[in-house]
């Protein structure tokens, strides 16, 4: 298996050192709790993570003005409650948790059971779960992907702004009712602990509504130039949405090049103006990745102007 | 072909359109000449480019403390010396022009005849040309690569400073005798003007002091840990200086993932303690790319504290 990694064991904890060098903000608690080295002494604390492989997410955003805490899990597995609640313990300054869980069993279970371990402790702590891809129909059970860095970045946002704890939850709900992403590959990625692709295509496939673990899509379909790709996924999104103004994340999954996520950029732009939508704020870059996976997401939010300040503010992450 | 294109013969047109959305402070001339739409007043106005698919580099360095202009040629391929001479002309505000250069043939014949033009037409205009690849041992023929994003980071912040163009040039060119590079690829890059990949590597096979152009390596290698894939690099930078102090720049090829880039470093600084050198200054991301290359550079760069000090101080590209 060609990666670059020194053992498929200790892909994890290598990365959170060499992470540490990366950013000397940060410190690594219990092995796989990422945390600011200053912790806030104020304020609404924000705890999230998942599994690995989604780099920068969730690690990436731990620094002012976005996460408090991540809690990184083996690659694409949930972290278990017991760190999710030493994450908890490490960033709570009275002023309560806010933790933000991707809908997947896994996470919601372990987050969940770590919160109420939290508050039988005394803690105060509230959870949002993200569900905003629309490749899956049923809104209950569609995933959480790279929405969920424009969760960090308002709630964080919010938490700044002394915000309680109550009101950040609801705010968040609010934000999260006109969030819709959907995804697609070119190729799959090789996941480093099993040695295997996620899925095989041939060299005219691609796969429409992919997840970010390297699931399948909901459809695979012979590729296409990137302006019918890109009105392929905007024809899914508009299916949820018919706002006139929209926040917009082009999110790369981990391999795209620079050149082709600005290739992109100029036709989905396009197809925004052709749809007569305003695009009220633009993010392109890779936020929310699935390994070495080359394709892209497309994210869209109603934009309201706090949320738009919200995503304007300064944070410490290099990644937003 | 699998890419996130439209057209390989639009594929520079296209992406600088949407490198235009993705940032709004630049402007594009003659079709392929990326400066900012704010210009300097005063100070060295610094121009570079060569061919495209090393995103960011240049255009993502169009920015206040780093570049005023990119000239960028069509994939892999130089630009004209007349988009150059434009180039020159939109910068220069009377305090002359630096133009730096990556050493290629086609680059430097091609630069230095705008100069000559641009000389002709009464602009005052220097260059320097970048030869920080160790994988080929003759000085001469060395290539430009990674190490010339430094080079436009410390002569951009000089040129903030008020510095005249020729300490400028003299500055630079006593910091490029410490400046050393060397690469390596996992996968090579798929080139979208010929729909080749660049060298083909089988699945237990590594290539060791890649160019950025898909070029084939110096030596094919079979493929192994991280560890020592950074140590195999770093006894051919140690060739070259036995400084005890280094700024350091771990580059991702394009398509290496942000966790592989993460790994690399831990490896990296362990080895460099190891050595008994001292980073003071650790840089990593993709600063310049092959498209979507798979694998990584090494830079070292002796750390003399104003060389640290440009490295360290703001500048408005998100890139560096």
């Amino acid at each position: 298996m060609k990666k670059l990694i020194n053992d498929k064991e200790r892909f994890l904890s290598d990365m959170l050192d060499g992470l540490k060098h990366r950013d000397p903000a940060i410190e690594v608690i219990e092995g796989t709790v990422v945390v600011r080295k200053d912790r806030k002494k104020k304020g609404v604390a924000l705890v999230s993570g998942g599994g690995s492989g989604h780099e920068p997410a969730h690690a990436g955003y731990v620094a002012q003005g976005m996460l408090d805490a991540a809690v990184c899990g083996e690659v694409f597995t949930s972290p278990t409650p017991d760190k999710v609640l030493s994450a908890i313990k490490a960033v709570d300054n009275g002023d309560g948790v806010l933790l933000v869980i991707k809908n997947y069993s896994g996470d919601v279970m372990n987050f969940e059971m770590a919160q109420e371990m939290a508050e039988a402790e005394g803690h105060r702590v509230a959870s949002v779960v993200v569900r905003d891809d629309v490749a899956i129909d049923n809104e209950e059970q569609r995933r959480g992907v790279a929405g969920t860095v424009l969760v960090h970045k308002y709630a964080g946002y919010l938490a700044e702004q002394g915000v309680p704890l109550d009101d950040i939850v609801k705010k968040v709900q609010e934000m999260m009712t006109s969030l819709y992403s959907i995804g697609m590959a070119l190729h799959p990625c090789l996941v480093p602990t099993t040695g295997e692709y996620g899925f095989d295509l041939s060299e005219d496939e691609m796969e429409i509504g992919i997840g970010i673990h390297g699931e399948k899509g909901i459809s695979r379909e012979k590729s296409k130039t990137v302006d019918k790709i890109v009105d392929r996924l905007l024809d899914e999104l508009f299916k949820y949405t018919d706002s006139s103004q929209m926040i917009l994340m082009i999110n790369g999954m981990g391999a795209t090049p620079e050149s082709e996520l600005s290739i992109v950029t100029k036709y989905v732009m396009e197809a925004m103006d052709q749809r007569g939508v305003k695009v009220s704020k633009l993010l392109v870059g890779d936020y929310m990745t699935a390994l070495d996976m080359q394709g892209f997401s497309l994210t869209v939010l109603d934009g309201e102007d706090e949320v738009i300040t919200a995503i304007e503010a300064d944070t410490g992450s290099k990644y937003f």
